[in-house]
């Protein structure tokens, strides 16, 4: 009989963020799996590794390339098309065996994670359960003390990559909004923000669970520099009772 | 010296997808809120209960009005504004006593949360923590197993409330999207769906992370009739290497 494929959330950075249910699940697997980009250590084994068990199996997913060459070449895609092929495999070695496999997944697995690209592959073929983690987006908020959205505000989640015209489209077209991906997106996007009359209240949160993590006023920071872990929020929540 | 006020977030219902961190700052607060419909058990406290201390003081903020006024009606405004701010004044009376507070909040406190209502009272004031917490929208993903969006793709979380167009128009400009809010609107939100050639690839969940929940393809789903606790979802995720 094959094993049961588990995709498990560990959240976005603190360890106490791990659900109950992840922990379970991450203890009593016969196998964890994880992605890392190759030549660094997993920050979700760094996350759920306090919960391991002596003599568990560890499956390291390394990621041949990850920003070295542009996600829309070729090259790119077919490496990493192969990549997941492979720890698909593995992983699919493991539940033929009749092991209990959790994949670990850095936030939430179903959103912008990892895992879906195993989940996919695998999830046709085997019994799967996947486990919701906090995001990162979540943590940041929560971390800020940043009331997001309320009632009927709609949220729209926005990669710093779209182009300036469209950034300033869309935050003027939604209540609240949380830009990701900044990196050397930042200084386009703030001047979306300024363009759409948002500036003012948007918060920069950096590594927002992370014992060393801070949020400020963006009109606050000078720094055009944003790492990749960093994101930005706008609140939509104005009127209240 | 003034007691720590705590915005917990007790995730969407599975009392396992409560976090460490909730876990142990319900433990050992001295005070314990939720909210809760007048006459009806607090799904908040229901979660957390098994966590509770002999002991502990609980607090339940009982709603005066939940639907039975319109929310835009002044009668509601004011009512549900005298409320909060009852509401407020007890949560600080026990922060005056330097008695720590976790208010429970369903999913996260700071999306769509009735804490925040208690937070932008407080926070200005008293020492406060938001504890992130699992939403209802990662529940029910996870649950249907669904991917929703992966790389640069846009995310958009709708109110059912917002009219026909409004949501035609939403719903061609986002990869993934969440719609919220479904009960009467249902019809409206399928039509919607339909003409903006989204209807096929919709899921919708019902209950996500309960005992009794489910999730299906929306087409397959005949019945017009959709409690609060529902969603849809509309994955964005298609190309993949």
């Amino acid at each position: 009989m094959s094993g049961k494929l588990y995709g498990v959330g560990t959240g976005p950075g603190d360890p106490e963020l791990l659900t109950l249910k992840a922990v379970r699940t991450i203890q009593s697997a016969d196998v964890v799996a994880f992605f890392a980009k190759r030549g660094n250590a997993s920050n979700a084994r760094a996350i759920a590794a306090a919960h391991f068990r002596p003599g568990q199996i560890e499956e390291a997913l390394d990621y041949p390339v990850t920003t070295e060459i542009h996600r829309h070449h070729d090259d790119y895609k077919s490496q990493i098309g192969g990549f997941y092929d492979e720890a698909a495999a593995r992983i699919a070695a493991h539940l033929d065996a009749g092991r209990t496999v959790a994949v670990l997944s850095e936030g939430d697995p179903l959103l912008y994670g990892s895992y879906m690209h195993l989940h996919v592959r695998l999830a046709p073929r085997y019994d799967t359960e996947v486990i919701a983690g906090i995001t990162a987006m979540s943590g940041s908020w929560s971390h800020a003390g940043l009331p997001l959205v309320q009632g009927d505000d709609i949220l729209t989640i926005l990669p710093g990559t779209l182009d300036q015209f469209d950034l300033v489209r869309r935050l003027g077209d939604s209540e609240g909004a949380v830009i990701m991906k900044l990196g050397r997106n930042l200084p386009k996007v703030r001047a979306a923000l300024a363009e759409a009359g948002r500036l003012d209240h948007a918060v920069y949160v950096e590594r927002g669970t992370m014992a060393n993590g801070f949020s400020m006023k963006l009109t606050d920071k000078e720094s055009d520099s944003a790492p990749y872990f960093s994101l930005i929020l706008v609140p939509g929540w104005s009127t209240r009772p």
